[in-house]
């Protein structure tokens, strides 16, 4: 199958387009989660990124290289979730409009967040087909264009962004992880990674709960989720082909996590680097906990991929 | 009253005695949060600090003081909160023994965060009769140094630091504000900021509900605290003779804020800046939205003061 995936060139423009847009985020390290899973441990802190994660990246790659002609007809997307607020976000920073299909059981902080950025949300039944009939409907009416949440290669041009500014913030990196819903972040984390560094590692890490892109790694094709109970709710997602063939060619291994090692990593980096994150953040951590992935005595970056969380619904709590 | 308090030279010291075993913590800033209170504002994340809080820069300044014959004898204090463990963290460093005196009623938390670092507890009764013989009977037993919670002229000279890192990274503050509790912090940090930045505003923030720090600015000697009723537990003290002598040659008015405003402003912080920082750290930010301080307009550094909490006792559920 062929499918067209960003290349180094593209990433390192998208870095340049998105730059007055977006935060270079810190990197962060914690001697005593060090000591806990026998590695020094790099977060790249994508939860104090705009929107309060990673997506803002590639959302704002795929509005600003819209021609004037596209912007002008606005942007388009379904998210219930991080995705929405990013598109929300970058439509505002050029001044186009947005319009963001979500079902209606979302919870009414994110459709709140989604409307604050100045995006119009369109209600649909929560099913695919009723969401995939809202877009097509939007999109008819206003010509907007859809951006996909990571079946897009301008977004996972700007996902790859966040690998850009670790590797170039840490010397000798010997592995990278980040957390595989979709894949995009994967996909821009591994084309970086594997086009700048020869031999530098680069590691999947997905709940057991929906460990979908485990078995596509193995068997090569896009296999179904059929019920995605994680808490981790940024990865209830399938790759698409274009993720998985990214994934396929760069990426060494995916590691899956538990629900309670999800949470027990979630709440021990709150903890001890007194960073608020979302669980599906801690998924490389959980990974590392119960020993999925090995990286024991090496310099491994974590991508930290959002830090959105409903203070009052946390995870611990019975 | 003569007291004895560190110059700009004390605290310059300090800063390079202390930099092997504390780190240089990040400054953070919030657009959302700018706008909410119409001015600019840099957050020093002490949250980041070892041991969580600024206290480790005092007390590490204080250990790494002492003689090798006085440190042959280790060093003692009272604290059932971050100064204990800050006390632990900078005797470890320093290979020599600490003892804790802390109530009996004192949290298994923090006396486990305590003894993990490598201190001795000695429990009393909850009261200042039997800390003061507690510490003294240890002090006579083991020869140990008490190294006070603010009462220390090396202990202010540490906790200066962080306004010294500040006022590196930040160029053209016009105001500084910290929390007062006994008020180590408050003089360190105005200290530095009058003598490194002539006409930089130095404002204190505390709980209206422990606002012995405002009353005894106004009145000119240490008044009592009957009763400190407040959530931000770091700041149920008097201050000393010591650090009001320092408070009011050097800042320039001391805002109250509710118990309200102090959760809200925590939950606002790690809601938006995606950190975790404790009740007492909020003080500031609450004082700025009750509007208790005028900073309008200005680019105000803000002391985050620490970072421990127990995420099972959230102040917003119920």
């Amino acid at each position: 199958m062929q499918v067209e995936l960003p290349a180094l060139a593209d990433i390192l423009a998208a870095q340049a387009r998105i730059r007055p847009h977006v935060h270079r985020t810190p990197v962060l390290t914690c001697r005593s989660l060090d000591e806990v899973v026998g590695a020094r441990l790099f977060f790249k802190c994508e939860n104090f990124q705009k929107i309060g994660a990673f997506k803002a990246r590639g959302a704002t790659n795929a509005v600003f290289s819209l021609t004037a002609e596209q912007a002008a007809r606005g942007v388009l997307t379904h998210s219930s979730g991080n995705h929405g607020a990013a598109l929300a976000y970058a439509a505002r920073a050029r001044g186009i409009a947005a319009w963001v299909v979500m079902p209606e059981n979302a919870s009414k902080v994110k459709q709140e967040n989604v409307r604050r950025l100045g995006a119009t949300i369109r209600l649909c039944a929560p099913t695919v087909a009723a969401r995939e009939e809202a877009c097509a409907d939007v999109g008819r009416a206003t010509g907007a264009t859809l951006v996909h949440p990571f079946d897009d290669a301008r977004v996972i041009a700007g996902q790859g962004t966040a690998a850009l500014e670790l590797i170039d913030d840490v010397p000798e990196l010997e592995a990278i992880i980040a957390p595989v819903g979709g894949g995009g972040l994967l996909s821009g984390t591994a084309i970086v990674a594997r086009s700048l560094v020869p031999g530098l590692r680069v590691l999947g890490a997905e709940p057991a709960n929906a460990d979908d892109a485990a078995r596509s790694f193995r068997s090569g094709r896009v296999e179904p989720l059929p019920a995605a109970t994680t808490i981790a709710d940024g990865l209830r997602t399938t790759l698409a082909a274009r993720t998985l063939t990214a994934i396929r060619a760069n990426v060494e291994a995916i590691g899956t996590a538990s629900e309670q090692a999800i949470v027990a990593a979630m709440r021990m980096t709150w903890e001890r680097m007194k960073i608020v994150i979302e669980p599906s953040s801690a998924v490389p951590l959980a990974s590392l906990l119960e020993q999925a992935l090995d990286v024991r005595g090496k310099r491994v970056g974590v991508i930290v991929s959002g830090g959105n969380v409903d203070l009052d619904h946390l995870p611990w709590r019975a």
